[in-house]
């Protein structure tokens, strides 16, 4: 099959690599849509996120939907024919984190695309059918392709343990701050306000959700947000950016006994951090890592219109184009949110 | 001013009494919404709902919205001319309960009709400033005046734990029903289901909300939703009908591990429970008492477009025509689900 | 090996059968005590709980604890010669139950001594080496059979959702009441009250635990229990005993807002139950089946002293009088409260 | 009456002040026993914490207990002659903190010794009666001004969402620690173990509750817990100790999804906390602000024998000798743990 192969840093070439086996309780995916995410360009620029590393020829992408062509043996519930939405992770189902409800810490997962497990910039992929999720008829390809960030969005909602009608801000609005913005409104946020630097990202914002939008290059979010919420500030502030002066001002922002949410991953982790502020107000500061339960409840949301996944689509590739989708990632212009790579059936 | 005065059973008529004095903390409110809610109704009917007895002359009427004419001395954030809803139980703040953040449990909360504190069918009430909210511009007095009992809907929801896109089923489609429909929706249910006997209340569903709706008297609901949910059924199931039926079928059709919410009261209050079923399916079963902190969420839903109130409203009538609007609401046509008295400013 | 073996009705003799075979990911225990229990006694008097049916010949018991004297090839984390208690239930780990952390409502769950699974009256079983627990040194054979009774007791401390500090109701003192008492204590419960009817078990009661006791026959402890309580009951009401008047008093007795837990299995299941209590009080019903999570925590706590298991422990049999042990458990003395059948090693 | 006067820093002097005045829902109590806390020596010392500024004279003292001897004219509930301990802050009971059950952030909290507000060192203060709790027979008046320090650890097992069983690790074992160890054991915890770099504080752990106690200035705490609880980590670490080293060590240490809770001030907030690691191991992070709805709590376990205060009291002092009691705190013996004045009946 063709694939989409990394050589080296910021060298990915197409080739040609063996179909996946699959395995007995294993689905064989023909790909149809892949999104290009930032975890894909950190290992395309860097070679590496953390301890996991990138040993050429890799594969990337995790952001994925298809086709099912093939069933192992013990498959029930899916059938040949399928258009699925692929759960890139796949959990040991047996540590205390997997039998405690909560998979996406285990430490076993395999991950698509988080080395050495290869990713879906191919055409096709094997994985456990437990984690393919079926589309529903109103939802294409690449809406399922996004359900991923999508994902993120509603464990930040999870995680951030929102009471209907809170006062909610999220910092950043690309994919998955946008992902997260509309998993807060479906939850039933009460108000909404992001902010970005980029004009188009907080267009798209004001677009797909009832927020106000800020310009936190321009405006103190901090004081403005508070003067909104009589001096309070809101009940959840969402950090999906991954920067140091956002990270920053989370703890700032957020209501006397409200909740930070951690989602963005910074280059530095080391960020100076204000650590009176969480005892003084008692805040509540929770990490977000990945997702786990989220896929039928993405579906769900977008089923009913409570969540709008395409038009977050601004840049789309066919599978030969897959260097450049990366390659125009690095950098990306002003008007970049998501790039999605789609493959014919 | 001119109120409608409950003299007996099923009399109630037009008549003269003083204005209201307001004490320091209060505002004066020239009502412009009531609505009729079934505890009136019962009230006008019966005299007495549990250990309440009417002792008359008494004024009916707790859903209510209108403008503030007159402040106390010691009222702050309120301006004359406010329009605002009133959230009718004003609690002692000092009890376990109170103290506690769960008001709608203080055993002194005074409570517009509810004996001996008198209703809102009437030109003028006194109320605590802190329980008046004001209205955005969008919203008009009916729909302030409906916010009642959307709060039952929020609070159902917060009671409920529902972790979003979690699987609904609503017991009963008169307005609290449709309230809590709308409520489930705006906090991110997944697949909502409703049930009801009378076709209008089943369109009116289908018209607020993306649910499926189900005539309980032509089909076996407990059955019916459980083929629809992979043999498992709903993860919360709400009654609103206060009907017994339905009650002994909420912890038949629950998931296992689910939580059913009870919030309608039934007019006689022994059930022959399952008791098994609680035990053997680990569910939840938690009652609904009025509501909490629920008027801004309330209003904040609305406010955004997540929630639509005045369509609920069937039948209006002004002031001097409460007696029928009292009438009427006995027993009610087919078409009849939320009866509002207008006043004019 | 020697089995005690169900035959039919009350008829139970000792026999010779096959030793069990090990799976790979299975140990073989030599078992060293069985606790006998309410369920083993139901299904000896009855020959079924529910909708499963003891089809001869069987074999009783799931509370046991015993050495390791064989590992299958794929355990990991086992010696031969370990102590260990025996977690009698072995989930699917697939389902959504067991993915979402609460493996109990399992509905693939294979259980020792539920039919068709059989039970460890018997000198070897064979069972999932993950649910397996090592004993420390300080805790033998009999305590570690009675984990699984205290299990219940802190699975309920779980659902009751207890904060520290909350005042509790403990109807029943049987050995799962008792437990039950132990693990809400532990847990940091403020003033403990229980009730039954037998002086025995009021008497073990406040041996093992800080607590007053009611002989619930003589006393109106509904009334009693609010007037130690500032007019408002426990916050925390527990039905171990399966009562029928105990059920009915739990909704009774909580406090406003307070948490009654199911745990007893009644001989007829349908209660007339009040209803309105839980709405009028707004309170939270809650039931527990089994247990999940708990052993480990079990242990623990034995293990720093927080929960006595072994004076619950009022009479022993040795394998070859098992079915004395059952047959005495039918109609017990007044001063039997657990009796265990230990084996030699 | 008698008071410690602080007139400049380190300079406090006994003087004769006019006696309190007390409101109508307010008691006058004879104050018996006083606490010094760090708060107090920080004051003493520096003069301000944070925006608190000290304006001599000024009275310090929070902690403590003391009888009744007057009341006014709309207390109930208690009488002359009443032994009492003092919760120190009063709230608003009417901001949206104190409605909705977390009065420890209510920005108007009249707060004993935080600056306008005077403190305890003195012989009399007025006090709002529903904020005096009875003291059971047991407990003397030093006991009932440690219900202080003890109310913050139980607020921190509370914040902490502790599941009975868990593993926890306690970072500083002053008084504070001390209480949150008794805290976390009397609320369930499976292992705890505890560091500081005092020998005579680790003491006193091990002999106030089942632990094991490390030197951290010899012991890498992080590592050595790691190996002790199978490579994971507890589930809950707590900093109580204000340092940077060991806040910067609570999200190294802590499980994947477990929980850190921060209840240590430290002298300079501003930490380099690594961020990344709340993200990657989806941690709670939670801080501690004084405590609400502690002081039953915190008497009920003392009266069960589920905590022992009064050997936390190492030194103690009589009213005239505060001045010393103060100056000995600055800059303490290493077998200094809590030092109490006492005041005669």
């Amino acid at each position: 099959m063709r694939a989409a192969i990394m050589n080296d840093l910021r060298d990915v070439a197409m080739g040609d690599i063996p179909d996946p086996v699959i395995k007995p309780h294993e689905a064989l995916v023909q790909v149809r849509s892949v999104g290009v995410c930032g975890s894909d360009i950190h290992y395309y620029a860097h070679g590496r996120i953390g301890g996991y590393i990138v040993e050429p020829p890799f594969i990337l992408g995790h952001e994925c939907a298809g086709e099912v062509v093939a069933l192992g043996s013990l498959v029930s519930g899916l059938s040949v024919g399928d258009r699925v939405a692929v759960e890139p992770g796949v959990p040991c189902r047996r540590c205390e984190f997997c039998a405690g409800g909560r998979y996406n810490l285990c430490p076993d997962v395999v991950f698509l695309a988080t080395p050495p497990m290869q990713g879906a910039f191919c055409e096709y992929i094997s994985h456990d059918a437990e984690f393919l999720f079926k589309l529903p008829d109103e939802m294409n390809f690449a809406d399922g392709a996004m359900l991923e960030p999508l994902s993120t969005g509603i464990q930040a909602v999870k995680r951030s343990g929102m009471t209907v009608g809170d006062c909610v801000f999220i910092y950043g609005m690309g994919p998955i701050g946008l992902s997260t913005l509309q998993a807060f409104l479906a939850a039933g946020a009460g108000k909404v306000y992001v902010g970005d630097m980029r004009t188009k990202r907080l267009e798209m914002a004001l677009e797909l959700g009832t927020c106000e939008a800020f310009d936190v290059s321009q405006v103190d979010v901090v004081g403005e947000i508070r003067e909104r919420s009589a001096g309070l500030g809101p009940h959840i502030v969402v950090e999906t950016a991954g920067a140091k002066q956002s990270t920053l001002e989370t703890v700032e922002m957020a209501r006397r006994g409200g909740t930070v949410v951690l989602v963005g991953l910074a280059p530095d982790p080391t960020v100076p951090m204000n650590m009176l502020a969480p005892i003084d107000k008692e805040l509540d500061v929770r990490g977000v890592f990945r997702y786990c339960h989220t896929y039928p409840t993405a579906i769900a949301l977008v089923e009913r219109g409570a969540a709008e996944l395409r038009s977050m689509v601004t840049h789309q590739y066919d599978l030969e184009a897959t260097p450049m989708a990366l390659e125009d990632s690095v950098d990306p212009s002003p008007d970049r949110i998501k790039a999605i790579v789609n493959l014919d059936g």
